[in-house]
């Protein structure tokens, strides 16, 4: 049912209605002008939507306008049913949305709407975003091969659902279909779960003594670095998937009670064993987790290189390592108190590695791991 | 008292015996004989021996050998206390060890050895490590600019303390005084409860079915990068750490349960508000961590840029960034399923991150967060 399916070809020739002059909102009014595709967009915001207007991301919608082939509603959770119910009962276009989560607005928008106008309209959700948010963070490119859920309910039109199709690929991403369910069970694993536990290792730090953390390593960087997102969002995010994340958290939470019992019985065979099952369990995970590129899975390793910390260095290190073939996965920069010298690790196939390896050491890097 | 604190200073002059020829004792033999102190290196994996010596680690100890001024003790967890003891009793010798927990070994040894001949045992811990273990990993570089803990025991001599200060100094690392206890609670805070909490979300992704990982982003890859570690290893940490472990787990079990209580009760006030001190906490715990080369933590923000998915591409990009004058933070590549173009993040200091991205647009590069 996730792989990328077409369905029925529609032609999404606009004009497009963006209500929503945000981050997300900006970025599809750019793709789409990008493309020939003509967008009106609106927000309760003016400066928001002057800026996207001025950025080429659509001409405002100063109360009247054409009518539209498709509305893509990218407001805040908290009000997105109401904007995805104005839109249905003051348009006949089809209507999307590009919220993190898609069963409760569509309950909601369910009791506002007849049954025959709901048929218009197709949740979305496109996986990509900032730590940024608003139209300066917006990019015609925020989109480019990112996955993109289409999530239909049992109402929504062929028609509908081909043309929420033709904006996913109009903005240059991949559709994944779900239902709106299957769809707030996939994130909450992969996205709400994840950010709330971020958010209880990040608030066991901020309880602790100062010098405590300065053995703060990149592991705990990794595993805080989402904590940091605006609260305020998160909040309204984590509420519309209550549902859904209740019976995750609950599955971790008895993961966790058992590790907890295990810690106070003071046996180590039963600890040994309680770690063993939780930590192979973990390995299993960031194993399945897709690779680069959506493909399958694919093994990669870290090459480590000592960089003096000046501009010209990186420079030099990639085109050193672009000069070796090899393709670079990922890269980063190691944080290292005291002095200025970087360790950049660069992550790339593991039958790569040796080669990579000896090629950077022949141009003289201090090359390990 | 965990600011670098030299105290007396105590001269390194070697020799040095290394017990244990994995990725840490054999990075400390490299960084030893760089400077040019001689290491004698004793493991009882031949293989490992022979390869760390072949590297230029050190001499292998072939039964006896001359007197030590240091032994440094590098084996895994659950030997270490064994070895630990050891090193006292059949040298004259200084001791430390590279272990990642200092009170329950500390425990263990002094039920083997006599009062006075602990007081030749300083423990000590190095914050730097890889994915990948083994002598083939190591480094001389491994420890640079790295911190490293220091934890004397109350009968530590001030001698044997300087002379593990002066090898901390001598691996390029900086000194950080901490109590053994006080030094297992810091890192249960900052490595053991994250590695605990990134296992259990990881966990939770190994049921998944697999198309509801193509959702994943950018954020459940960091979450769980660390659970991807050594299972064998953690399980000996944790345990060695149960005590530390079990206190904070078990505040952030606290705070889960009443997060996971409000989302049961069904009162949307009551779930924001404990939403909003969870993620509260989590954003200013963010904040705590100190910034790169540890000084207090610096604003930074990410510029994301387009890049073609070939070699030289990064490279020319690093050249413009190079050229801009702004100094790099960090980098990453964002997975894109679907096509090969990747997202640079580049991370800046957020005061520099407009003028680079005026100065990267300038060059052709599409900019944008």
């Amino acid at each position: 049912m996730s792989t990328p399916d077409p369905g029925p070809s529609q032609p999404l020739d606009g004009p497009v209605l963006v209500v929503g002059a945000g981050l997300l909102g900006t970025s599809v009014g750019l793709a789409l002008q990008a493309r020939g595709i003509d967008v009106v967009m609106r927000d309760v915001n003016e400066e928001n939507l002057r800026t996207a207007s001025g950025l080429g991301a659509g001409t405002p919608a100063n109360g009247r306008h054409d009518p539209v082939q498709l509305v893509v509603v990218a407001v805040p959770p908290d009000h997105l049913a109401a904007a995805i119910a104005e839109a249905l009962t003051t348009t006949d276009a089809v209507v999307t949305d590009v919220g993190s989560v898609k069963s409760d607005p569509l309950t909601r928008v369910a009791e506002l709407v007849p049954g025959e106008a709901l048929g218009r309209y197709v949740g979305s959700h496109p996986m990509a975003g900032s730590e940024r948010s608003g139209p300066l963070a917006a990019s015609s490119l925020l989109f480019d091969g990112r996955p993109w859920a289409v999530a239909p309910h049992a109402g929504s039109s062929p028609e509908a659902i081909a043309l929420v199709a033709a904006l996913v690929e109009a903005c240059g991403a991949t559709v994944f279909s779900f239902s709106p369910e299957e769809h707030d069970a996939a994130v909450a694993r992969t996205s709400h779960v994840p950010h709330v536990m971020a958010a209880l290792v990040a608030g066991a730090l901020a309880d602790a003594p100062a010098e405590h953390l300065s053995l703060s390593g990149q592991g705990v960087r990794d595993v805080t670095r989402i904590a940091a997102g605006d609260p305020a969002l998160w909040q309204q995010i984590l509420t519309a998937n209550s549902g859904a994340l209740a019976v995750l958290l609950r599955e971790v939470r008895r993961n966790l009670d058992s590790v907890l019992e295990a810690l106070d019985e003071g046996s180590q065979d039963r600890l040994g064993e309680v770690l063993r099952d939780v930590l192979g369990r973990g390995v299993a995970g960031t194993a399945s987790i897709p690779g680069k590129h959506g493909g399958p899975p694919v093994p990669e390793t870290g090459v480590f290189v000592g960089v003096p910390d000046h501009p010209g260095e990186l420079a030099r290190l990639f085109g050193d390592v672009g000069d070796s073939g090899v393709n670079v996965e990922d890269v980063r920069i190691d944080h290292d108190p005291g002095r200025p010298v970087g360790l950049v690790e660069i992550t790339v196939a593991e039958d790569r590695a040796a080669h990579l390896r000896t090629s950077l050491e022949a141009r003289g890097w201090s090359v390990h791991g």
